[in-house]
């Protein structure tokens, strides 16, 4: 089945600005890249703000989707899934991650419903810490649940950008898993000793 | 004392790239802020990376300067100074921080430079870590310290764009001081009870 221009025009523009960062791609460039007419292009989408509009509702619908932790029991394994798919959708959307500041500045409508995000995004962190309270496997005042959630929430967003400075020469060596590790570790000292056991077992490819 | 047009063109080229992310300034932009002509400012540096290379040249020598820590006993309020410094650099230079991918995508030259600062940031930090454990004050295996130096590493050099992110419709309620409180947290489980209280005491004002 052929993709419509529409949407190759959205994939097309989501690997440009993932790759050189939003910034430094033009429509012109998106055009050139998809081998059709720049007023082809303005056609589907006005500007390159309306192209952003439309991919952040796409990271959004999709990291929504994850947040939306349910309320059940959760074990380290299930974390270990839900860090390790949202540093998935992280990496899909990482144009977003590494110029933050710079893309909300620019494309300020987009803030109220970014923040909207991080907070959902501490809300479960906190959820899922909590879980493992109750079931006695961490163990950890509130204050210190507070800022391990927020430090969670740092990590999650900033790893990736983290990872890839270390790897500027070779971006197939980044490794999300190092992620997941590095978030965990952050829960370890609260950890009992047998969940500890568990996180070294399970992170030892990381390492 | 006049200042020189070309430490001019440095100091505003540097706010307004702090204000606005370096990739939405213009050279042209430059000029007018400072009201002379391109020409001028091309006789001056011929391209806004000569700029950019400049004042990468200007943080090098001031993180490089904190980063050189002396091989002597390190206290809590050794510690709690040199972090205080290190964000305050890190915010006087803050559009490097706010776009690190893709700055040093464009000005590649400046990748090893970067990594170099890295490398030393983690030693630096390492260091501190390990004078406290010496004194022992800190509790750690030798795999602990290496992920609480990383994670100590990463908050600093992305602290301030989380913060922003969180103000970004109230930028002068941006404080450093929560970063290095947050920083601190991150030993917190591996201080003794009498550095844990002390900590609490220093950080009582960030909250």
């Amino acid at each position: 089945m052929k993709m419509k221009t529409r949407d190759r025009i959205l994939h097309s523009s989501l690997a440009l600005f993932n790759e050189f960062g939003e910034s430094n791609v033009t429509t012109l460039q998106i055009a050139d890249e998809l081998d059709i007419s720049p007023g082809n292009l303005y056609y589907h989408f006005r500007s390159k703000g309306d192209i952003v509009n439309e991919l952040f509702g796409w990271y959004e619908a999709q990291i929504n989707d994850l947040l939306d932790v349910p309320e059940i029991t959760i074990s380290m394994e299930d974390q270990w899934l839900f860090l390790h798919l949202l540093f998935e959708t992280i990496a899909q959307y990482r144009f977003l991650y590494q110029d933050l500041v710079n893309v909300l500045s620019r494309y300020n409508h987009l803030q109220t419903r970014f923040q909207r995000i991080m907070k959902r995004k501490h809300k479960a962190c906190h959820r899922i810490c909590s879980s493992l309270r109750e079931q006695g496997m961490l163990s950890a005042s509130d204050a210190e649940m507070t800022v391990l959630s927020e430090q969670i929430v740092l990590t999650l967003s900033y790893w990736l950008s983290y990872e890839m400075l270390t790897h500027l020469q070779d971006k197939d060596a980044v490794d999300l898993g190092r992620g997941v590790y590095q978030v965990m570790s952050l829960q370890a000292p609260y950890l009992q000793p047998q969940e500890r056991q568990l996180l070294a077992q399970m992170s030892e490819d990381y390492r």
